[in-house]
C-alpha cells in the first residue's frame, strides 16, 4: 500500500516554516503497512491543488495532505479539492455545530464558519486540538498544517486505514567511507533483491563514517542482510555501532 | 523565473532523515530572484526519477535535484537522468581527474570511479567539500543531499542562474488568532492583490497567536500592505512584534 503526502504551503516553499509532517506521518503509517511513496511541497495556489490533487489521487492508495484549512483568505485547500473532485462546497451542518460548541455564538463569525465549508459527500475528521474538522474525501485525507493538530487528525482515523505488511528496517554504523565498502555492499544487496540496502553517509565527533539500512517486510531475510552488512563492516572496523532506531 | 527541487532518498520518504536543504536553497535562490514553486520528495526509483525529472523540467525554469550521486549501488541519480535526457552515462575525463587528485590511485577503487559517470553533454558542478562533483544538464543541477556539500556546490554555479525580481517581505505577529482578524485582512489582500499576505498560527510562550508574512517585488506596495496589517493588529493588541525575519 503507497501513500502520497502533498503538503501546501507558501510558507514551507518560501524556507520559512521547516515541515516536521512528512517524517512523522512516514512513521505513523509504516506502523500500519503502509508506505510513505512521494512527497510534494506545492504552493497556496487553488489550481496546482487541483493538479497536484487529481494526478496523486490515481497514482497512491492514499493521499494525505496539510495545510490551508484554517480562516484565513490564503486557506484555498476546501476549495480547492471539492472542484478536483468536481463536488460542490458547501456548508457542513456536523462541522457547524462542533464549531458552534467550540466558540460559543459570539465568536463564531463568518471567517470562523468558513471552516465548515465541506466539500459535498465528503465525511468530517475530528480534530481534538483546536475543533475546526479535516475531511475525507475517497482516498484522499485532508488535514491541518500545525503539526499537534495534523496529528491528532490522523490518529482520529488511522485505524480505517488498510494496511499491507510493515516494512521492518535495522541499522549499522562505522566510522568507515561509502567508498570503501561500496562493491562489497552491492554484492550483499545483489543476493537480497527483496532487502532494501540504503547506505548514508554520517558526520558524528567530526568523523565521517557510513550508516547502513536495512529494510524488508520480512524478518528472516532482513536478519541475515543485516548480519552480512555488519560483518562487513566488523571486517574493516572493531568500532561499529548498531543504531537503536531505523526508518 | 520559478524552480523546482526534487530531493531523491529513500531516508527522506521513510522519516529516517530530515530534509534541510529545500529551506536553504528557497532562501538562496530568493536572492538571486528566482522562486521556488515547487518541491518532490521521490524514492531511490529509476524510473520515478526519469518521469519526475521528465515533467518537472518541462515545467520550471530551473530544476535542481539531490541525492543520489555517491558511489554505493543506491546511488542511481546520474543513470536515471542519463536516462531521462536520453543520453548515455560515459566517463567524465575531466571528472575522473578530479577524483584521482583527490583520492590518490590506490584508494581510488571502482565505486568511488562511478561517480565519474555524467550524463554527455552534462557540465560539471564543483564540490568544494569531498570532490566529487555534481552536473548540469540543460536546465537541471545534479546535486549531492549531503547539505554542506549541496550548499558548496550551489555556490560554484548560482552566479551562472538568471534570476528575475527578487520576493521581499515583511512580517509581524501578535497575539490573537486567524479567527479574530480573518474578515479584515481578506480587506486587506483584495486591496493589494500584488502582495501575497500570509496568516500563520504560532504559538509562543504556550500563548496562541499569528504571524503575517507580506510577500512582494515591489518596496513601496509591500510597505504600503505591511502598515495596514501592522494597523489591522495593533487595532486589537498593544502587543504587536515586528519580526526580525521574513520569509
Amino acid at each position: 500500500m503507497r501513500a502520497c503526502l502533498i503538503i501546501i504551503g507558501n510558507e514551507v516553499l518560501s524556507g520559512r516554516t521547516q515541515d516536521k509532517n512528512l517524517a512523522w506521518l512516514a512513521k505513523e503509517l509504516n506502523e500500519i503497512g503502509i508506505r510513505l511513496a512521494e512527497a510534494r511541497v506545492i504552493p497556496d495556489n487553488t489550481q496546482v491543488i487541483i493538479d497536484t490533487v487529481g494526478a496523486c489521487r490515481k497514482k497512491f492508495a492514499y493521499v494525505f495532505t496539510t495545510g490551508g484549512i484554517g480562516p484565513t483568505h490564503d486557506d484555498i485547500t476546501s476549495d480547492a479539492i471539492a472542484r478536483a473532485f468536481g463536488v460542490k462546497l458547501e456548508r457542513n451542518q456536523e462541522a457547524e455545530t462542533i464549531l458552534q460548541r467550540h466558540y460559543g455564538k459570539e465568536k463564531l463569525n463568518a471567517a470562523r464558519l468558513k471552516m465548515a465549508d465541506i466539500p459535498a459527500g465528503a465525511s468530517l475528521i475530528r480534530n481534538a486540538v483546536s475543533a475546526a474538522p479535516g475531511f475525507c474525501i475517497e482516498n484522499v485525507y485532508v488535514m491541518a498544517g500545525v503539526p499537534a493538530i495534523m496529528q491528532a487528525m490522523f490518529e482520529s482515523f488511522k485505524h480505517e486505514l488498510k494496511g499491507g505488511a510493515k516494512m521492518l528496517s535495522r541499522a549499522v554504523s562505522a566510522y568507515v567511507t561509502e567508498g570503501a565498502i561500496a562493491e562489497r555492499l552491492s554484492a550483499i544487496q545483489d543476493q537480497y533483491p527483496d532487502v532494501e540496502i540504503g547506505s548514508y553517509p554520517l558526520i558524528r565527533q567530526q568523523r565521517l563514517g557510513t550508516c547502513l539500512v536495512a529494510r524488508s517486510t520480512d524478518t528472516a531475510r532482513l536478519n541475515a542482510a543485516y548480519r552480512e552488512i555488519k560483518d562487513l563492516l566488523l571486517s574493516l572496523t572493531q568500532e561499529v555501532a548498531e543504531e537503536d532506531w531505523a526508518a
